[in-house]
């Protein structure tokens, strides 16, 4: 049994874009489980946008990581040693805990996973936090309605990839945006996108413009930035804006400069009677069971499907990090423990 | 029977503040009532800042006065000649026209009026279209729950008055902002606000954050510009700002400077899960019944009361817009024709 947890720490607060140096990764003790505890060792571990939040100590809904310590991830785990009788060595749990290789859990929170129902790292992407988030973001804020047009930023990633299948299946029109041809491919041939933007190429809002022909009715705020300034000219009245994420500013260390957009976006928030509202996952726990139960019966179907990026070991996790905040991956950002 | 009607109209777009030269008053003739027609003479016009939207050419939720035509108001006329068999000569109505003295209406798009229930000129301030905006605003969009916090601006105007008197009924803490110390006087000692802040005076910020002791979880939105900036970092998780003015920025030419708030204010709506609504009153003309139901009772009761800034003949109505854009008028603006 391991004694130690090989654990990354944030030892800097990021400034702008995360560097290596604001890690390292050392050997931790690790204790001997206690009664209802379970060992656990990492098999998957999750890297979502939401951490590099969790990296900051500005005033935001969840406690930022204390320096020393590691942040926090969702992971699928294997059970070691248990000491309560819900779960046994080799189960396959999910977990949410930090990042590290090892750790050791109460086995009240971790979710014992039904490996034969679907790969087990797909309850950290399609099946998890990110598929949840596109599902209940769509349907409580977004309200879908056939024959609407859908704009979503980050279409490939693990939560816009599902915004864009579920519309598509709502009966809309499904516009994303993506950096580069590959992913933009991806997301009209295999997610089965109208439209998809490169935005690294130039005249975005022209290019969204064409690819709405109707205008806007929901936009899935992913990534703020360039996407959300293209958008917001072609917004339909009643329009939705569920907010889940502003990747872009994540990094930034300033307000960009002016003109300041604020009044403008007040007052287009009035004359289009706009509903912008800003959500995290856990408002909506209470469907998980019913988001599961039809996003499995859309995986056996074949009428969504989903996309990995895949990197093996602890030490490609920082790496794996900045790359995704960078908009470097392709699907759902995991990294693997052999 | 007069053959003419004096008429305002609008004939230059005003660039910034309006201006006495953006209007001029001139006869022009009167028609003769049709079949299903009635003459009518104004009593009451009014005067909201919406009209300041409708002399923009800018995309917006109505299309713009044509230029050399009369903006739009409400009024409170009486019939002097009716073809139409619902109405009689002296009958009382209300209706959607425009800045003028006398008028031809299709007697169907008049509403008659009880001058017994009510000074009639009610009908266009606390029994009308800024009654029922701060009453529907606040009940669908608002969501009240007893112990919580509200602000708004505009906090003797026609709305706002309404707005933070329904709040404190509902037994929420209201904070208002005018300007002056008369008018913050008005709302505490009169119209029951819990606080007041004059917005000509230093360091809103830090007087709101003083005043809102337990943060802020209704704003709703008149005004923009400061107000709203003193408001932004109180807001609790949850929060609901209905949007339905932003008077601050109505006479803006440009942008103002930067840095740009735009990305930060997404950023707060993500991470406070803030709902940002805009609406137009038409959006709830449904409620209309049970609103004016419940407001009856209140100021029958004496638990909502309300005040009205009258200017006397139509050569008074440009200069009392104006004014009132400067925040100048003290409750409702009415322009009284004799």
């Amino acid at each position: 049994m391991p004694t130690t947890a090989r654990t990354i720490q944030l030892v800097a607060r990021p400034v702008g874009a995360p560097k290596p140096t604001d890690f390292r990764i050392v050997d931790v003790p690790l204790p001997d489980p206690g009664p209802g505890e379970v060992l656990l060792k990492m098999e998957w571990l999750s890297l979502d946008p939401y951490m590099r939040g969790r990296m900051s100590d500005a005033r935001s809904y969840a406690a930022p990581t204390p320096l020393g310590c590691p942040p926090p991830t969702e992971a699928v785990a294997r059970v070691l040693r248990s000491n309560d009788p819900s779960l046994q060595a080799g189960d396959r749990v999910l977990v949410h805990d930090a990042w590290r290789d090892h750790t050791v859990a109460k086995a009240a929170n971790c979710r014992k996973l039904d490996p034969t129902a679907a790969p087990v790292q797909a309850w950290l992407g399609i099946l998890g936090m990110p598929g949840l988030t596109a599902w209940a973001g769509l349907k409580h804020i977004g309200r879908p309605k056939p024959g609407e047009t859908l704009v979503v930023g980050a279409a490939t990633g693990a939560v816009g990839s599902v915004v864009g299948q579920i519309a598509r299946l709502s009966g809309l029109r499904v516009v994303g945006v993506a950096g580069g041809a590959e992913k933009c491919r991806h997301a009209t041939e295999t997610l089965g996108f109208d439209a998809c933007l490169d935005r690294h190429q130039p005249d975005l809002a022209a290019r969204m413009a064409e690819a709405c022909p109707k205008g806007a009715d929901i936009y899935f705020e992913l990534t703020g930035g360039d996407v959300l300034s293209a958008v917001l000219p072609l917004l339909n009245p009643f329009a939705r804006i569920p907010v889940c994420g502003t990747i872009a500013s994540y990094n930034a260390t300033t307000a960009p400069d002016g003109p300041d957009r604020l009044p403008a976006l007040m007052r287009l928030i009035l004359t289009r009677s706009l509903t912008v509202r800003g959500f995290i996952v856990s408002e909506f726990a209470a469907d998980r069971p019913a988001f599961e139960a039809e996003m499995t019966t859309w995986l056996a179907s074949g009428q969504i499907t989903h996309k990995e990026d895949v990197t093996d070991g602890l030490d490609s996790m920082v790496p794996a990090f900045i790359g995704m905040l960078e908009g470097r991956n392709f699907g759902k950002t995991l990294v693997r423990l052999g």
